[in-house]
């Protein structure tokens, strides 16, 4: 494939059509990690450990994001989405985030896993920024991704 | 300070009071890069040399993204933006992406600056990903921000 | 059943995997009162005699709530609504709203009939706060729901 | 006062206009009360004991809910909230709803604290009713609020 | 003035900045009509006469659609409301729909005016499309509008 | 046809029941104009040179509302959007809009067309303000539909 396929051929930007493809099950799992200080990294496993809403906050507003993808990225079709899961791991000092989210339709759901990641590592940021203020979001990217007519991929490295 | 704000002494999530903070002009930089291929930077330069859209999509997504901060991150304030600008430079094998935002207001607009340089970085992403699936959005992190009780604070590195 | 569905074994919220469940034709009524005083309900009344707006606003309010039930109940999954319909009974010192909502998917429209009756609650609330700040808004409740995999469901009382 | 605020003199749907009134501290605090099963609480204080999301989604929702209250409620007034706080207290066979908010303007906040409450209740109404369909949300109302011309106003009963 | 505002010197789009400019109250007032035949505007008539929604629904609509002005208009400053009303009076074979807005803002109410009327229009469209599929909304436009830097402006036709 | 269809016998509003319509292939064109002045059109030209975002971002402002209908009008089913696309030519003293919208759905996109051209024209309107305060956003029609029970429909003229 040698053009972006979300311009026409005269650099307009559209939604392109998906009329013509097959429903099918569609799966994607999208990771990235938040950077910050060990020392903060500490905070969010001590505030687990009391039963804090912290990581949680992060979990549902990564799941709340995903549902609004078509909403947040332009030329991204609406999908209905079947299911979102996230998964944070904090650890030494930063904290790895995975979104897997699925769907039976006509395109893929790498964008929703994609932005289920990063809106969960945003509101991470928010809720460290006061002690961590530089705190770095990186990696956001796609894992694997099955359904549809190019079939199964999985990341390289 | 060693505690996390957004939750109380029992771990709860809340939206914490800024009613007592004080209206001053506030100002927020961020930044963060979408690293794809050589050939797809290529692509979106010679995109943009035939006056399209790419680019443009990416920066109009990571404005209308920053207005909606507060709805996406949920326990941000929300917060009457006075201008928010990005800046995207396609160079090597990836897309930079900068972007200012502003308020006068009780609370920074750290997450707004995020949340636009985010947007603009999924959206990209969006556009290149039938050319480049493994794109990978790195180095979400602030920049600089002035205004408000700690005043200006630069990045270090 | 015996556990939360809408967290996994450890807990964690996550959007449960519909993509298995079957597309059926599903409909639920839900119920739900705003107790106010006589005087406030003889307002409303003479209101919808003199032609005005104060239900209507209250419908309309409700029906677009309905459409918008995955973006506030963050583990909801989005389902394309084949239909919504409001009842708004003022009687006595209260009016009773009932709400059904039906679709063609592969879970259940509880949510959205509850949300339906829920808002135009709220936007009721709204209108009479003026004249009555006590006015409650009480016994929602699902009142009826068919099709899915459990069948028909009518409340006992 | 005998009329309606939100209708003017022909009974047409308005939004107030609020441009005279002053800027000053809101608070309001809402109640309301979900009613469940006891084994449904059993459920959701096992959930809370081993550090689960249940309560905390509903907190989270209630807490983005406010947020969107003037998106829900039509004739309600944007208002930049200062503050917004959730507690839950799960006991006998009902979880008791308390929420909070303030802002710095020119109407109240009653209605962005019944938006809480009321979200909050409905997010955990969607977790419980796999195992009771039957959960009432109730006695959704308005408990105290101070500040703008009326001043201090507490609930008598 | 002799350059666009929205975008930079090399062309690029931004949300410029409001922040130097001077918090006053402003106004504004747009019209527009939307043109079906005189069979449908006795449909509309007939039906306010029985009481019912039509014109309500294309009421509340506008005035939902104004608070969500620079949600949809990406270059749009958010801006909190101050009022909105519509007035919509059926007669010939057309709807003439006006709409005010106010607000005590940085920048103009122009297009949360202009937006209430075409959100109004489309709805009215809407419900009138399966009688009339040929139905134009025309001569959307500002009328008025006061405060702000340049004061007055007055439509001269 | 002699009803108004989005209300009741009793002219109640309501979202019709789609249940039992057919899922097809739907598409929809509509058109719309913004009247401004020559020397404006010149400037849109001018930017367009340079390579700037004016145009750009008003279609990407109609796609994005597009996919927002359902959330914009009240009575309006939520469809999932195969494809959205939005021309925009400047000319003469005008810019012409002209939108199509497809989707495989149970009712017609004709509003989903509608809204991509109002929404384009707004955002014209918002970057032509302050230099034409009098541009008219005019003629926003239906052009032409295919699909469902009624089958192709094109204007007259």
């Amino acid at each position: 494939m040698n053009e972006l396929t979300h311009v026409d051929s005269d650099g307009r930007a559209r939604m392109i059509d998906v009329g013509g493809k097959e429903v099918t099950q569609r799966v994607a799992t999208a990771g990235g990690t938040l950077v910050t200080t060990a020392e903060v990294v500490d905070l969010l496993l001590r505030d687990a450990l009391k039963k804090a809403d912290a990581l949680a906050t992060a979990r549902i507003a990564g799941i709340a994001g995903a549902k609004r993808t078509s909403d947040l990225i332009p030329l991204c079709h609406p999908l209905p989405l079947d299911s979102v899961s996230i998964d944070l791991v904090p650890a030494g000092d930063s904290v790895t985030i995975t979104a897997t989210a699925s769907t039976s339709g006509r395109t893929g759901v790498e964008m929703e896993a994609l932005t289920a990641v990063t809106i969960a590592g945003l509101t991470l940021h928010d809720m460290v920024k006061a002690v961590d203020p530089a705190a770095t979001l990186t990696d956001v990217r796609l894992l694997e991704k099955t359904g549809g007519k190019r079939g199964h991929w999985t990341r390289e490295n």
